[in-house]
């Protein structure tokens, strides 16, 4: 197996991306190589010393660069030669079978809609881990794809995060819920109550209902749907309320699973290959946790599995 | 002043409210007198052996009941004597000044919107109180009344919360932030682009731009606007979060501000009178929070600046 690591994205790239990669050589399987995306000269320095072969790291070289901040359409468009644009090109031409970035989201994104997107998805989502009380996760789309959400799509969503968390974790028919304002359901807004009712009616899903922003961490569901707003103010919510209780050193073994770190980052649901999206701030070990889910979500089939489930008719 | 309590609504009510309605009466002003409205010989009982001066206290019969689970605008409409109904009238008719309930929240909301309505004022909003790291607190605007909200419904938010701050804290100009997915103008949903630019030309507001998930407790603002549908979310998200750190007896007193037992209730803003929802488990303590904080809203004459802040224009 082959992943691709986009050396050049991230605030502490490439050097904490390159110390992430070498970290996760020790951790995956014997024939995955990592295959580093960037300026070969910004690559090489991070390597000098270290013996390592090339059945493990390969290095890509890519010479253009999408920074943080650049519009990511005109980047996407205008850097062809860019590590983002040249991971998204192998992966679809299938010489790589994940891209990992800690980059431009944007560009991200825009890559994955345009490079692998699969036709009768509507749109791609990012997902994202939230934890339990129990111990276990859950996971959460869309968490910022997406802002206007048509019930159609939202349902989707649904499917999207069974099938992964299906193969991902051997659970027959994953609970999907409902992220509402209440239980009942005529509760909610326009879109959340017409989705309600498709969720209600998809026999592809095991839907139990709405979910309050009350119960999200209470084991209601593997799967929580939702649109990028609502997920995105969710997130990064339960983000600050980590570092809150960081600062303050307040330790909890249930808190502490919301450290990104440790998950490494959020993958891309419904595009034809596997996509990882990090956070900007990732250090070494999210980038080698990113590596890892990668891989897992390779050895799944995750990307192919969504694919054949969403064409085949319900 | 008069304020009106419903001791019929609620959890534990009577029991709860009555006992928290004796606890406010060491507190008020001399000149308050709280007006139990209920059923009297529900309420009776519970006043055996306490010597407490008719000016402290008042009852007011009805003999009817709004359930916890009946259905609002039924209930409303069936029910003219029931506890909930009567507050309003009276707080119409100007015989209160304040209704305060932890009973039937559609019920309330019902009774807010079609007894006490402003004509220019398109949607009243419930607020909520957001703890800020500073020790201050946040209002949050709405969190359940309005699932989906026009962009000129969200603006007018941001000025019901601007002036509820203004005269109850007594600060100048109020910063107001709509909870949003970036922190750029050009960030969110198209409902929330749309009121960004709304927001941004309001003279009569502190505009300080987009806050998003990760900052609603870093005291980026003293308003925070957002649709009902977000609001509730975020708002059980941290009640969530209180009650687990509670359950693991992690104290903290940022922490501890999101107790909702010393905040009372939420204040219905954009109505013709003080009205104050409060959560169906309020036990006494938080019945008695509630009371002082509809005295103050009074004092500081929260609804009536509302209405001539709104009627006035820019």
């Amino acid at each position: 197996m082959r992943i691709a690591l986009d050396a050049m994205g991230g605030d502490y790239a490439p050097k904490a991306i390159i110390e992430g990669a070498l970290l996760a050589t020790q951790e995956v399987q014997a024939d995955t190589q990592i295959v580093l995306v960037g300026h070969q000269d910004q690559i090489h320095p991070h390597l000098a010393g270290v013996s390592i072969p090339e059945q493990k790291i390969h290095i890509e070289h890519a010479a253009e660069q999408i920074e943080m901040a650049e519009h990511p359409m005109k980047a996407f468009a205008q850097k062809p030669n860019s590590s983002i644009a040249l991971g998204y090109r192998m992966l679809k031409e299938r010489k790589v079978d994940a891209f990992c970035s800690a980059g431009n989201t944007g560009a991200m994104l825009v890559g994955a809609i345009y490079n692998i997107k699969i036709d009768h998805i509507a749109r791609p989502a990012i997902m994202s881990y939230v934890p339990q009380l129990k111990g276990n996760h859950a996971v959460m789309l869309d968490i910022g794809a997406n802002t206007d959400c048509k019930p159609e799509t939202l349902n989707q969503f649904g499917e999207l995060g069974s099938v992964f968390y299906k193969h991902l974790y051997n659970v027959d028919a994953p609970r999907v819920a409902l992220i509402n304002l209440g239980e009942e359901e005529e509760k909610g807004n326009i879109v959340s109550q017409a989705t309600y009712k498709l969720l209600k009616n998809n026999t592809r899903i095991n839907f139990v209902g709405n979910v309050e922003g009350r119960d999200l961490f209470k084991d209601k569901a593997e799967v929580l749907v939702c649109d990028g707003f609502i997920g995105n103010v969710i997130i990064k919510m339960a983000e600050s309320y980590y570092e809150i209780l960081k600062r303050k050193n307040i330790e909890d073994p249930f808190f502490d699973n919301f450290n990104f770190e440790s998950i490494g980052g959020s993958p891309v649901l419904g595009v034809d290959g596997n996509v990882i999206i990090g956070h900007g701030v990732s250090n070494a070990t999210t980038i080698k946790n990113m590596l890892l889910l990668a891989e897992r979500m390779n050895q799944a089939n995750i990307h192919e599995r969504i694919r054949n489930s969403l064409e085949s008719t319900p």
